[in-house]
Order: structure tokens, then sequence, then C-alpha cells
């Protein structure tokens, strides 16, 4: 008799929780589904219940790892913020939310990264689906005017990298959280939405040639 | 009788090409004095007469690693170029030599890396050369009106966070060099002398509230 859904589902929290402590344990070595059997005191055949493959464990594994991050950038991008405003919320609540992972348990957060690497492919999915929501908030402050010049691919490939040490766990674990505060995120923020764009030729003629009016 | 310095010199250079040698054969291994006295075909007591010890010997490494990058950086900081060039000549110039290093061999600057971070004592030093370049480029466009409201050190900690896909090798190796492009670094380096600065809380206000007058 098949198992309801509800329990299978609850089953993998505690499988996805057994692999946490595996990691814990080993670091970064790569898991197999008899070491995952043996560690949860079940049968290899029984655990084939829970993730039918180890691609479906692993992709089980980087959705646990990105779905705060997913749930915070589905909140933000589905909000009725200022686009500015928005931008900022999308990378720090995110950069918060590292921070506190990696705070927690910094060796647990090097041991999934090193993982992460060794099955890019997993992760892609993910880098791809924060690219999209960012392509949202880049089309709307298009709209209003922001980063003109820019195709939406060329301003988020920039944005991308001017926020990179807030994005990328490895600057967390390599600059330290003393030197990454969301106030200097918030300053290049403003520096991306008053600067990036066709303006740009304006960075050679100082300040005299530009007027606040109002 | 001791050698003449030139030729102390010239001897430490050959010795120098043996350890790219050996850490293109090993690896990022530690290379103990005895191990390339060996590879040089000399005694430990004669290699002792070119590095004095093996904390010498990982200085002249890190001295050679980092010479083209601090040359560029003298040249660029010395030159009478615009403020805005000048500090995209500071990153452009070093992005490139970096680039030309890891095409032509990636696994020996791979390799450097890991051994920079294993002996990040000895690496400390450049990176504070490199922020006081900065900071007298930083220092010379304030005096012009850029990057008003923040200290020297706000303004070099933000510019190196905001640039930093293009400073890091790291970030070549995880990036690749097909998105990173002198192209978009220049229009980084425009959004940080438009964007930076107390003119931060104009961010909130978009275009009709700024006219470009001349």
């Amino acid at each position: 008799m098949a198992r309801p859904q509800t329990d299978i589902e609850a089953g993998r929290q505690e499988l996805l929780e057994v692999v946490d402590d595996l990691i814990r344990k080993r670091g970064a070595v790569d898991i197999s589904m008899t070491d995952l059997a043996s560690a949860a005191g079940m049968s290899p055949s029984n655990l084939y219940r829970f993730f039918e493959s180890k691609d479906a464990l692993l992709e089980a594994v980087a959705e646990k790892f990105f779905a705060v991050k997913v749930r915070i950038m589905e909140e933000v991008t589905a909000s009725d913020l200022p686009v500015r405003e928005k931008m900022y919320q999308y990378f720090a609540r995110r950069f918060e939310a590292m921070v506190v992972q990696y705070e927690a348990e910094p060796d647990l957060l090097k041991s999934y990264m090193e993982i992460g690497s060794q099955h890019f492919e997993v992760v892609r999915g993910y880098v791809d689906l924060g690219d999209h929501y960012l392509a949202l908030i880049v089309a709307e402050s298009m709209e209003q005017g922001y980063f003109g010049g820019l195709s939406i691919d060329q301003a988020v490939s920039m944005i991308n990298q001017m926020v990179q040490c807030y994005t990328n766990p490895e600057a967390i674990i390599y600059i330290g959280t003393g030197k990454l505060k969301v106030e200097k995120l918030a300053m290049i923020v403003d520096a991306i939405f008053i600067g990036l764009g066709s303006k740009a030729s304006a960075a050679l003629a100082p300040e005299p040639h530009i007027k606040i009016v109002s």
C-alpha cells in the first residue's frame, strides 16, 4: 500500500535533517544513497520510496538550501515597494538570511558551498531564478526612466557584479561580516540607481554641469 | 668570499622559476627549503645564501606574483589622467594582467591563490598597498567634489566591494571572463563617480528632479 503523500513529505524532511548531520560529521564528501539509508536506519529500498534517485535527493537538498532565498525573492518582487527600495530589500534580506545561516554554522555553509560547486547543474536553476526576479525589478525601474541605454540583460549583469559581495556566500567567508554592512549595500544600490545608465557620459563632467532644480 | 649582490639577485630569480615548476608539478602543497634545494640541485646550506629563511622565500614569491600589479598601481596613480579615467585604468589594467596570467596557466594561478590563502600574512601587505593607492585616487576625486558625505575609508571600502569581480582572481575563476568585460567595468566606474556619495538621497527622487544644465 502506498504511503499517503504527507507521510512521504514528512519523511523527506527528516531525511534532509539526516543529510545535514552527515555533512556536519563528514564535511563536503559525496553522500551515497547507501550512506544515507544506513545513517537513517532504513534499508536502501525503503529510502528510494522517499527519493527515487541520487539526483532527486540532490534537488531536494538544493530546494531546502534555497527555500528562504526563494521566498524572499517572491515576496519582494510581488510587493508594492518603490523600485529602489525593492532592489535594496531584494539583496539586503537575502544577505541577512545568509549571515544568519553562516553565523549559526559556518562549517556547514562552507560544506554546502563545496557540494554546490561539485553539483553546479543543480544550483544553476536557482542562479537563473535570481536573475529572472532581478530582471523584473530592472524592467520596472526602466519604465520609470532608470538604466537608460542598457538592455535588461546588461543591467542585470552589471548589478549582479556590483553587489557580488552581498550575494556570494564565498564573499562572506572571505571578506567577513565586519566589512559587509547593509548600510553600505544601501549606498551601493543608490549608486546603481543614480549612476548606472546612459547618463554615464556625464561622469567626465563633474558637478558644475548638474544642478538640483527641485 | 661573498657573491656579488647581482649574482645573488640572479640566483633568486632562477630559484623562483624552480618554485613555479614545483607548483606546476605538485599543486598548492607546501614547499620546504629542502624540497626547493633538491629541485634546484643545490645543497640546503647553499640555498640559504639566496633566501635566509622560508619566510624570506615566501616574501620573494609574493613580490614576484604582485610585481606587475604594483607597477600598474604606481604608474596609474602617478599619471596626469582625469580622476575617473585614473580609477578606471587602476582597475582595468590590473584586471587585464590577471586575465593574461589566468589564461596562460589557470592551474598555476589557482595554486598560487591557494598558497596565498594559506599564508595570508604575506598577502595582507599587498591588499593594504592596493587600498593605499586607491585612497590616493579617492582623495583626489574628493577634491573635485566626488563622493561627498563619505570618508576616504568608506569610499575605498564601497568601491572595492563594487569592483570586487574585477580584482579578485577567484571571481575570474568562478564567473569566467565571458561575463567580465572592461566595457562593463568602465560603466561601473562611471556609476561609482556619478552615484556614490551624498547625492544618494536623490535616488528616491527620479529624474524630474535633476536637470542637465550644460
